[in-house]
């Protein structure tokens, strides 16, 4: 019901607000003629490299979708991939309405995005004001994905318990208020991109402000949600469950690498940023060196070549070169997706064993350990050839204190904001699905239907 | 046997047909060093603008292909698959060697596309002619994927029961004349693009053209073509097929929203105009509402969050805003997002329980109902601020009489040129396999083998 | 063991070369404020344009990965899913380590590939030297993505018993030795380009580079391996292996035309060289030729609408335009695609019956057989309307003489090298899965676990 009411309550202040909007619409028009010289030309450029790294961006939706789906238990399938879907389409609406607003205003990067201050934005609310353009619009279609791609990691820690418009809800305020606001302070001119040490905290495109943030409210959220029945023994050791489907594991990890080609070489806003090609091949090769780094560490320890480890041996590394990838040479990113799985394997153990939370996929350990790892590295191998960021190795140590005081920030924001909200969920409609229904499968009481009729 | 004969007449003629484009082809050299001014560079931008769309609009395929599939018996997929695989190979074929000649011919639009009238063109047969070059076949690579497109919507709602070959002939008659006829009369410079009421028919991304002529050809296919075996009781009441594979259904609505970025930003055909940004965000928008909207709708009525529902929803949002994504606001593609899912709503009802036609993938309403929905949508919401299109929002109604006249004329054309298409195909080869082979399934009878070998 | 051995050693290497890297790395600095004239635009389109196709590329790598699963028995699947998966990620440290180094060392298309000769590059290894720059890196990345579908092609033909390692080291030398060298002979500026006829050796996008290579060495690979238990009966006739998942076969192949019009378009390094539209629609005309003419080729064979084999025309006829989309005309691209059918069909028969070689997924036939075809199409039908490359069809045989020549030596060097490492890992390590694993099923075995754990 809550959704119900807040969506309904946006839509109609949409519909009301329809007069504002249109009588400033008419007094914006840009045209391929406009387009007439140099500075007219690298807009038209950077808009279409930020639109089609955006697009890239929307398939990873597609790829957590699969990898998640894969890894679960075939009876909570569909369940799964309706909260992924949902992610992006409540994140959508909610993103529009406010999230970007909060986020962005203030920051000055389009034109009607004037008004905001260190801690918050508050300009281009339902992206329509006095002044509104295509350069802010291609902002947020940009940013919208990277807000649904932090949802949607949230939702595989927490998938086969918990209630479906309880996750709807805490993708509401995940993109309406949590990512948006340590987003403005990273992104969007706020006081965190300002701190005093080295260039003041550098996430390149988001290993902090999207995978740690989804990784972080997904440890609160699969503890507060607790483990899956029969996860852990009365002893409290952990059980092994399946995934129903490894070749969708498989394809989810193909789509993800593909969208974060996107995710982080578009993160430049345009490709007369030069750098975009240093930092795609950066991307591949801290994906490559974890997943073969992982591939025989594994085989190592269990003597088979785990696709599911390595899988989650790429993602890793991706998530840490997403903080650093601008800022690095090729053989540092190597060095960071090889570290990367160290971090995945060590958290991994940490959070199933010490920890006991049940993580299905793996969310906590890819994208919230490895996002505190991205940020970290950039002021560890930042070498100064973009835009000035230096880190210990040209000889300062500055830069690492301000990647070090953003990793606190988010970790103290997040698990804060994410113990509330799983908090009042808890006390309100409630977190967990009842015992029947984890028994018997979500899919056939939340959805009416398996995944798969045609294979029952 | 009859495709046989028209493909092979087709090459046949190709090879005569070479001498003549051999010798022309020598006239024409387009190399990086001619790029060497600001309009040498936005042919450029333009060209990888438009190509890069194109891409994205040919995986739509797999997206039909993939959400029609699990809309099926599991005895049929591979049927469906094949189709829809055929929709672009030999639409391929059939429109490069004329369906592109009548549509396009005499809009100027490419250096050789000069001979044509307002009702239909003559000049760009097999992409070959005295002055061919990069921006026809740029022009027809991207209208060819729309094409397919159109033929694709077909495919769903006629499938589990056609012939193989009746879809084949179906797919060369509407790539090959209906559509191109009908698409040349709005954007090959004929007579519904020069109606004298406001700017004349408006249909940025085809709403109409696409969408509109492929759910409409799929309401007479499958109107003629009979409902499946078990559809209909005595009393006329209908029974739920569940599609056999709903993870399917997911991926192919992802990707067709992934193609659909494509589809209407790259229907500017350069991002030199820079209006691609809110075109993007508009699509975008369009698909959230119809989202969100659907689900909790459905939720209301069946107390399911019906994920299957949800993913038509979101198309029924996209087939919306394909014809007015570039003339509204943002808070104009929400309100018709939402909109378009009451349509879907009220056709499937329609449809299903009032004409009593069966479409196994809401095809029909999805793309014929909305396809009409968005058209009118223009002449509702334009808000005047791209190419002066004016809508009723902004006090005039002249534009909505164009978008009007457009949709009757969309209605009479394709649901005459349908039936006279599918009254000839059933009564020379027939439209409708043999019940014995309906009840078994499709796939082993026309392919010879199921689609899941390794899971029976 | 020995994949450990040569990682461990490269990553090592790779941390010892660190300091030398990160002193030169500060020199290289360009952000957009540089970009300022029609130069410094032209180079951000052509940049924006080549990684967006090279991302397209690598999804080719989800492209093969599920169309040869599909082909298999449902017990190999997860194996050659991690074999595909593999390819890219150990072919992209070798790639990055010496492979690029070997190929375009000399050739001048980047900054620091200064250091070669017409045998062999040295310059480029770990992508590190005195002024290495974004172009550079650019090239590697697209270059990275058919250097790993070089590999993929060979995973398709072995698969069902070779072993996973022994798989692994092909890739190594594959990525490392095999392609970079031949690839420096035609692309790196080595002697099959300066060839005195013609215009010396021309393969546009890799149908003897990239696709006859892979399918040479998997011609080796798949005659050394043996055929699968089953595949022969005692009088020499072949069994039928049915795919275990023909959904899968379909989705590889759409994901393959996707990323085909990044391998080919991309292939001009820049949409400033405008024959990229020509160059996409001849991809897409060939496919469809090839498409339709199997299709209904196959149907007058058999009776049935063989989706597989139609998937498989596709594809041969996409290699086969691979070398001569950019010099040939739109007709001569559909002759080009309907002949490779003709060659796919008879080397398929050949491979089979005639050498009884095991080829599970058809590689050796698409790949091979129509890679050395696209060769000599260019010999044939290039019409000297770009950059001057003349065949046949202009009056001129010396281009052919030069095609000929390069697939001679294709597969002298090939079937040469592929004989030698084959030979090597037999002799070692062993290339085949022991009797009981191949009866059970390599991903039980090798890997632990069913690709399908929910369906079991």
């Amino acid at each position: 019901m809550a959704p119900v009411i807040i969506m309904s309550s946006l839509l109609f202040f949409t519909i009301l607000h329809s007069a504002e909007a249109s009588d400033i619409a008419s007094s914006y028009s840009v045209h391929s003629s406009d387009v007439r010289d140099i500075t007219g030309v690298k807009i038209s450029i950077d808009l279409a490299w930020t639109l089609l790294c955006g697009f890239l961006v929307f398939n990873m939706q597609a790829g957590f979708a699969f990898l998640g789906a894969g890894f679960l238990q075939k009876k909570n399938t569909l369940n799964y991939l309706t909260m992924s879907f949902m992610d992006f389409c409540v994140g959508g609406i909610i993103f529009w309405s406010f999230g970007f607003a909060l986020m962005f205003g203030g920051s000055h990067l389009g034109m009607g995005l004037d008004a905001g201050n260190m801690l918050v934005g508050f300009s281009g609310f339902f992206l329509s004001f006095g002044s509104f353009d295509f350069s802010t619009s291609q902002l947020w279609l940009f940013q919208m994905m990277f807000s649904a791609a932090a949802c949607t990691i949230v939702a595989g820690a927490v998938a086969e318990r918990i209630k479906f418009n309880a996750h709807v809800i805490c993708s509401i305020v995940l993109s309406g208020i949590i990512y948006p606001i340590y987003g403005h302070w990273v992104w969007g001119g706020g006081w965190l991109a300002n701190l005093p040490f080295g260039s003041g905290l550098r996430d390149f495109a988001g290993s902090g402000v999207v995978h740690g943030i989804g990784g972080l409210i997904a440890l609160v959220g699969a503890w507060m949600v607790g483990p899956r029945f029969g996860k852990y023994n009365p002893d409290g050791t952990p059980n092994m469950f399946h995934g129903h489907n490894l070749s969708f594991v498989v394809l989810g990890t193909l789509f993800l690498l593909f969208g974060w080609f996107g995710f982080n070489a578009g993160s430049t806003l345009g490709s007369t940023d030069l750098r975009v090609s240093i930092i795609a091949a950066n991307t591949f090769l801290a994906a490559c060196a974890g997943g073969v780094s992982l591939m025989y560490i594994t085989y190592y320890d269990t003597g088979k070549y785990d696709i599911v480890m390595t899988c989650n041996g790429t993602l890793a590394g991706c998530v840490a070169i997403t903080a650093s990838g601008a800022y690095v040479s090729h053989w540092a990113a190597v060095v960071i997706g090889i570290i990367a799985v160290f971090i995945l394997k060590a958290s991994l153990h940490f959070v199933e064993n010490k920890l006991r939370i049940d993580d299905p996929v793996g969310a906590i350990s890819v994208h919230g350990a490895n996002g505190l790892w991205g940020l970290l590295s950039v002021g560890i191998f930042a070498d100064g050839s973009y835009l000035g960021v230096k880190g210990l190795i040209t000889g300062s140590g500055w830069q690492l204190l301000s990647q070090f005081i953003g990793c606190v920030v988010l970790l103290v924001w997040t698990l804060g904001l994410g113990f509330i909200l799983f908090y009042i969920i808890k006390k309100t409609i409630g977190l967990r699905v009842p015992v029947s229904e984890e028994n018997t499968g979500i899919d056939l009481y939340e959805h009416g239907i398996p995944c798969y009729p045609g294979f029952n």
